[in-house]
């Protein structure tokens, strides 16, 4: 096992040469930062934050965050104004640079290869002055420096271990571990192994309190437990820094429990490949189709113009909207799977494309006004019990049921996306070769099997 | 319309020879029954009911009741076991016989071509004495022959066209309009004719009360319009010489419902195929199934040796017990047959045959023991929210999941029909040659259809 780690350490860890180039970036970066702050005359400290300023960061992962604090007197509305402004010419100075938006607009630069995020903040010395999500990083990186110790390599191999098994990365379309709940849980167990050993622990104990704030501050760290418990989390990490907060507020029972088979499975039997996952093996989505007797139904549009975060969640909605119209017309539909890759997609694992043509048309009463109307429409009508009843027409195949509830509607679509998936084609049991790897990770399950 | 009425009548109204032949033959019968009785000494009277004693029968339709009516101090043991002995004797007398089974056995024998029911019953004045179902006949033919002034006729033109839609018969299987129904629907409303036009008021009026029950035994006549009105069906007809019964209790909203629509019908475009249906075209079911693109389900088995009366109701709640079952596992059932020819049948119309060979199974929540005997048992497992999941080999054929649902007693059945059914055939898309036609009734729904 030790000599296992130590392996995958060797590979993970920064060499000496990766780690001076990233100061010596670090270091020119804050000086072309401070030069552009003298000439704007702002009262603004810059401070580095993240997994570089943390020495956890893993070898050739190393994007720049680098904060640009203001004082506290700032109102909000300036503070983004001249935070957009002052970022700006810092990228201009570094070179390349790209406007991004979070809950306020910060600078995406790119300098000699390195990504560099210049993010306007407020210069806060503790919780209470807490006025933007992003004012929390500074303090952060000051405790986890603190108190990790020299454990810095046990969490770049939690880190790799969660990136292996597709775990890591707090956002949304992820909601998996983030970097500083990775960071708090090595400070909690001690190191890698003892983490994954209290893969059960921490579940049953439920709640970690670092900082000690249930004593310190019980009020609002009681107020966040049972917020946090009610929302029915996986874990409750009162985080070290702010009582209000929930580290793994963000952590998902999916993404919890993977880590709790892969860590059994890992301390059963440790192998260097859930660290680095070999490429699942694909094999032909059609002869597996063929062998499971159920069809695959592929919408594929163009991939509207959104960040992940945004697109992710509205392809997951859309997948479960189709689902639920498709279950309620008749269709049975195992699972689904969204995604994209030129374009965007959602396959659905359906158990037939083609309804019987074909359905039992139950009427009104026999002898009410609508009973006779009923009477009169219908070619045959027969009665049972007091109700009339005939034969219908339904529609015979799903792609006329998908085109159908679309058009009137009557499925539940991600905002953004709607548009372009009423203009999606829809395949049956093909798809284009640069998604049949996905098709057959899908329908094979591979995809989340947890003993893959 | 008079001139069709006039050639239906003169079709189905017995000749002047007929006649005469039913007076001789009833002469006979009452001799040889009075001679019996005689040898018996019993204080007993014989009566004619029935359609021949009220002069309503059909050309053709004659089978003779002849009651034997006991003095009502006579106990009812005695009374079953002298009627049929006494009956048995008579039967003798006229030839062939055998007993048959009602609420009290009684003698069924046949004398020149006819058949005669020996019945014995009390001998009732008026309704407080009825002690046996069958006690009222002698009453209802009283009273049938006081009341119906000279309309024999229309009663016949009636009752031809109850038969001719399939309406006529007051037995549980059939559930339509007995004999004495339809002669107090003539004296109600005077005429064949009054009778049709009258389809939808006697539907809103519910409540027909010939003998002025409501006013003379408010208290009894009550309670069965409440009994009635509770049990939902659609005509009380207040029983002349009972008002504890409604003679319409065993009509059901399905053949009123028939009737209902023929009416209009027939008043719309009078036609003597009313009267004298045309065989219904029978076509290739073969072709209906393909163009429909369901499939029949038929179990054939031993036809029971039961009579209708207790075979056709069994065979109906096993159909729709088939129908619950079927649905339950995941078959749509559009619509069920049921009856015998040389064997007994149930008929199923189905959407598929064959279901996906695949089925996703919810497990437990991953972290529970039982999440841990879940997971080490299947060989793909995955995460939704906090539940595992798995994928199961689930039965492929209806044929399989009916052989299932019978060994594991799993579908409702009748009775005494239940061990006939476990042994039955199942036939895929294809029945025997002699029930072709009744599968391409049910397909084409002609069977029922108001319009065929």
């Amino acid at each position: 096992m030790k000599e296992l780690l130590n392996q995958v350490l060797k590979e993970i860890k920064p060499s000496e040469e990766e780690r001076e180039l990233v100061e010596s970036i670090k270091r020119e970066v804050e000086g072309i930062s401070k030069e552009i702050i003298a000439v704007f005359d702002y009262d603004v400290e810059p401070y580095f934050v993240g997994s570089l300023a943390k020495d956890t960061y893993l070898s050739g992962d190393h994007d720049i965050d680098l904060f640009l604090a203001f004082p506290l007197e700032v109102p909000l509305s300036e503070l983004r104004e001249k935070g957009l402004e002052l970022a700006k010419a810092i990228g201009e100075k570094l070179g390349k640079y790209e406007i991004a938006y979070a809950e306020h607009p910060y600078v995406r630069a790119f300098y000699r290869g390195f990504k560099v995020d210049l993010v306007p903040c407020y210069s806060v010395r503790n919780w209470r002055d807490v006025r933007t999500a992003v004012d929390r990083s500074i303090l952060h990186t000051e405790w986890v420096l603190k108190h990790l110790n020299g454990r810095n390599d046990e969490v770049r191999l939690l880190k790799k271990f969660f990136k292996g098994i597709n775990v890591y990365g707090s956002e949304i379309y992820v909601k998996g571990f983030s970097g500083y709940l990775t960071e708090l849980l090595i400070i909690k167990y001690g190191s890698f192994l003892d983490v994954l050993e209290n893969h059960e622990f921490m579940l049953r104990q439920k709640i970690i309190d670092l900082e000690g704030w249930l004593k310190k501050e019980p009020e609002v760290a009681m107020k966040t437990v049972k917020r946090e418990a009610d929302a029915d989390v996986p874990l409750i990490i009162i985080d070290p820094v702010d009582p209000r907060r929930n580290v793994a507020s963000a952590l998902s029972w999916e993404k919890f429990g993977i880590f709790y088979f892969k860590a059994k499975q890992f301390l059963e039997k440790p192998s260097r490949e859930f660290f680095f996952p070999r490429q699942k093996q694909k094999r032909d989505y059609k002869k597996l189709l063929r062998k499971k007797e159920t069809k695959l139904v592929t919408l594929l549009f163009e991939k509207p113009d959104l960040i992940d975060d945004l697109l992710l969640p509205q392809l997951e909605k859309s997948a479960k909207g189709f689902m639920k119209a498709l279950e309620l017309r008749g269709f049975k539909v195992f699972e689904a799977h969204w995604g994209y890759k030129n374009k965007a997609f959602i396959m659905l694992e359906v158990d037939r494309t083609e309804k019987p043509r074909i359905g039992i048309k139950p009427g009104p009463e026999f002898f009410t006004e609508r009973g006779l109307r009923f009477y009169s429409k219908n070619q045959k009508v027969w009665i049972r019990g007091k109700r009339l009843y005939s034969e219908k027409v339904v529609e015979e195949s799903i792609v006329d049921a998908i085109r159908e509830l679309l058009e009137k509607n009557q499925v539940s679509l991600g905002k953004q996306i709607k548009e372009h998936i009423t203009q999606a084609d829809i395949l049956i049991n093909f798809v284009p070769p640069e998604l049949s790897d996905e098709a057959y990770l899908f329908l094979s399950r591979e995809k989340w099997n947890l003993k893959g």
